[in-house]
């Protein structure tokens, strides 16, 4: 019996224990926001797949369906959301007959749970990748990911500042930021496709995957000094060497203590006798990476992917991956249809006449977010014949890192209304081109030899 | 790249967006947190396997040593810790510099994430015992496992009243709660147990898990009768019989839609093309039951305990048994680590002058306690050369339940501070006796010929 509906039931009798009768609803809000979200991503991962494209585009589109742009059942209050516009709970409210002060509290409660649940999804996934990608290879290709990055990085944020301050005379804080935006990656969409469509162990796959990871960092250095430039008007040096000192250090720490921790933990695991013997160590470790990861300053899935590479040198791999899978089934789901859920695509709305300004500004933003992150597979040296098309287009997608991009210049108060809604319109519209561009361009490639992930059963 | 910790880093330098600031540190403590509960389970675990006991009293006993008895890493604001008791918040609060305040708003929200993670960890529990339990078999010993948990709710309940008020001179209101505490059964700890050692299928472990369900709809109705007395002094009856007519008629309506639902189950998860074909449908059907079992004032683990046995019938069960088991793995051990650091052990400290009465009605209490279900063996009828004492043995331990009546007792004031301590008491030892009993009472019966549950790998 659990603690908290026990609780509901003499609270409704007591009305004494009114924290512990929200707790039961929030787990009742929970529950509702869980169903939801499976519902929306199977259906349309699957209509995706019958579309012939990659499964997560749906699941971003379902997100989309349920959020901020149509139903507003799965809303979040750091977008401005409160309680009133979420259509969940409405309906909680009615069902369970609640006052405003505690469906506040719940609304609360319920969208910290489900980031969380979110955020653990993402962390997993890139754990998953993790495991799948070899290091060997990621190392062979370490430099021309490198190189993708940079390029990657450089060309975005030059092209998008000088032209937004050139063709549209937009003031130079805001066009860096502009641009600064425009240099992110999504490592979880990229990733994603890539595994739905047998390719994360090409060449090409890992190039990507290296890459965005690369990238990754970069966009946290990119960020603290756009940030502090808006706020101070100069750059905290000291702060951007400490990020780069300490992520290399991180990801080249984990790597060289990988073989050494490798051995203890098939030793540990082969010591246990209950259950989750192999995958408790293995996801304890993960998460305690992600930790690590997160309180240097450093992002959760960093620590989650080299947690992966870590273990995908012991003999356990296989049998390891096998229970990640259905973890993962259930988790990354989470993550992207929340991703879609706060996509409002609101501002792609002509008729609203502040938008017109932001579209035009947009269609600018997104030719340079396509081709400046396209012509980095021409960055690519020394790998002949390799699917040039295919690796820009995988560092394409901004996904969640560009939204974060967006919600951080609208805080900061530098981005004008039109610019910040050229930016959200620039983060939808190539977060959901590039799986299906990805996938033409990946269609006349042989596929991995063992596609493990694409498959659930 | 996450959400919430480019906010944070971009927050540390704007300091403009502390709820987004608060919700990356949120995440950083639940991945702390979490770390800690899977160490704490298998230590405990392991240990209390070498010792020949059952798994999850080790992982109750690693819940008190972080828990509030011992090393305050884990402690919840329920049962009034505030941050600074919490010694996890305390090194988050040095390693991320923040304030007060901070501190006091990720403190409740990953008091609250944990809580929902350990509820979903009981509910898939649940799930997995219900997929376990065959429905055939279930009927067969329904009226059984009916007698079992109407005379063990029944006979230590009247025992226990009478007595406190016979024996310690107790009010009638506060000897009709202690009685109250003494009705529960922790389906949760019981079904663990069973299933670890092999017994989960065997006509035992099925009277006792049915008649633990039973029990489970009747503590439901006992607590809204005895918190209706403690507040009005009077029954609401009415609330009664809509508990017994929703609880009867949703457990008898999901087993006879049951059949029905079989087949769409099936027929939709081999449409499904992409990842968690059949994982994902199963598992929203599970929290879509506990959702509907919640909302009409059941508890959430009812209902997924009726959608696993649902599912069992269906052709897919083993798959989706191999699919459930790491999920129940990384989820469970949440639950039954925070049930044990729940677990004050302060009030078995005798050298505290107000302790020593409340040991001493507590002696009392534990002995009804344990007679008072460990008779309802023999009120088995029908069954020659049945495990009597192990059925009984079975329906000992209080739980997570037990906790929850002894929480409300104290918030409804009626409680005086030694009975209070003593009902504590009372729950906390049948907690940590019964998994030992149970297994001793089971040691020369043979197992389960699949054991799919008791090992993890």
């Amino acid at each position: 019996m659990s603690f908290l509906t026990l609780s509901q039931t003499a609270s409704a009798v007591l009305a004494e224990t009114p924290k512990a009768e929200y707790g039961s609803f929030v787990l009742t809000s929970v529950l509702m926001t869980l169903v939801i979200i499976y519902a929306m991503s199977k259906l349309g991962g699957e209509l995706s797949k019958r579309l012939n494209l990659p499964p997560v585009l749906g699941e971003l589109v379902g997100g989309v369906v349920v959020g901020v742009s149509a139903l507003h059942l799965l809303v979040f209050p750091e977008a401005g959301a409160t309680a009133a516009d979420s259509l969940l709970m409405t309906v909680l409210q009615w069902l369970g007959n609640l006052d405003a002060a505690a469906v506040t509290h719940i609304f609360q409660s319920q969208s910290e749970v489900v980031s969380v649940l979110a955020e653990l999804g993402v962390i997993v996934l890139l754990f998953e990748i993790g495991l799948e990608s070899d290091l060997r290879e990621l190392t062979k290709v370490g430099s021309q990911a490198a190189v993708v990055a940079i390029v990657g990085v450089t060309l975005p944020f030059a092209l998008g500042a000088v032209g937004l301050i050139a063709l549209f005379h937009v003031p130079t804080i805001p066009a860096i930021f502009a641009g600064a935006a425009l240099t992110a990656t999504s490592i979880g969409i990229t990733s994603k496709v890539l595994s739905e469509l047998g390719h994360l162990k090409s060449t090409e796959g890992q190039i990507i995957v290296g890459a965005a990871v690369i990238d990754d960092v970069l966009g946290i250095i990119v960020l603290a000094v756009v940030a502090s430039l808006a706020k101070t008007g100069e750059v905290d040096l000291l702060n951007v060497v400490y990020l780069i000192a300490s992520a290399s250090g991180f990801l080249l720490g984990a790597i060289l203590l990988g073989k050494f921790f490798n051995q203890s933990f098939e030793v540990i695991t082969e010591k246990l006798q209950t259950r989750g013997a192999l995958l408790i160590p293995a996801f304890a470790f993960a998460l305690a990476m992600a930790f690590l990861a997160n309180i240097i300053h450093l992002e959760a899935i960093l620590g989650a992917f080299a947690a992966g590479l870590v273990l995908d040198e012991t003999d356990k791999r296989k049998e390891l991956d096998q229970q990640i899978m259905p973890i993962a089934d259930i988790l990354v789901p989470i993550f992207f249809v929340t991703v879609g859920a706060k996509a409002d695509l609101g501002v792609l709305n002509p008729a609203i006449a502040e938008n017109r300004e932001g579209l035009i500004i947009a269609s600018f933003l997104i030719v340079v977010a396509i081709i400046g992150k396209i012509v980095t597979g021409w960055a690519v040296f020394g790998k002949p014949g390799v699917n040039r098309l295919a690796i820009g287009i995988g560092m394409i997608p901004r996904g969640e890192v560009g939204l974060v991009f967006a919600g951080i210049g609208s805080a900061s108060g530098v981005l004008s209304k039109p610019l910040e809604a050229a930016i959200i319109v620039m983060v939808i519209l190539t977060t959901f081109l590039a799986p299906p561009m990805l996938q033409w361009a990946l269609k006349d490639q042989a596929t991995d030899a063992v596609v493990e992930l694409s498959v659930g059963d």
